[in-house]
């Protein structure tokens, strides 16, 4: 089970947001637009996403603290300790992160414009799908 | 931006779906019940994955066939070469699955067992989060 996977980014966030603690905890709570830097070496794999594409973007969210096992949800002292896996905490033992967005534009070869993306600058990106009927944030 | 991430899986998929060929493609074309067998050593991080809990299953596609950059969506020759990143293929660099599902039970230390899902038995399973306000396959 414990079998090791190689997983090289496909990307990176580029964002004005920085600092992971002046991150909101979800993109509609204020999250900036963000460019997805992708490899150019995967250009082809980007055709037919186009401004309106709605699109799960799938990162690995670097900063994460890979130990935490229980968290109080939404940071809420007063909410009783919570396995990471019964909430959306960014700490738990794979920090994979789901950000539903909206393409509103692209620059070639490989760049994709998105609007609010609750991920920091350099937040390295694993994969991208388009999104089906989900809501704010897959 | 090529630099590796290294993941170990937190458990895996037991299922009656071996082959896949025979896997629908997504949950709700027909895909059956199916048992998470989380490592014990993330037993604290499943506190309140109970009965009824909606939950995003994060799998690696082991059997994908990561080349693939374009595709003919849902399998149709008759669909235009789309990339790959505009679908939901898994063939694809990092083949990321993820899947909505509800619990339908647990067993000690780590087994949760969740109602259809499009996984065939094997493959390994990164990570879970609590469902949003998400539709049948985030």
């Amino acid at each position: 089970m414990a079998r090791t996977i190689d997983l090289t980014p496909i990307g990176v966030v580029r964002s004005t947001l920085r600092v992971r603690g002046n991150a909101p905890r979800q993109a509609f709570e204020g999250a900036p637009a963000a460019t997805l830097e992708i490899d150019p070496v995967y250009e082809q794999a980007l055709s037919r996403v186009t401004p309106g594409t709605e699109l799960i973007v799938v990162t690995w969210l670097h900063e994460a603290d890979r130990d935490v096992l229980q968290v109080h949800p939404m940071g809420d002292e007063r909410s009783p300790l919570t396995g990471v896996f019964a909430t959306r905490s960014p700490d738990r033992p794979n920090p994979v992160g789901l950000h539903r967005v909206r393409v509103i534009g692209t620059d070639p070869p490989a760049s994709v414009h998105v609007d609010a993306l609750e991920a920091i600058d350099g937040t390295p990106v694993i994969d991208l799908k388009v999104a089906m009927n989900e809501a704010p944030d897959a």
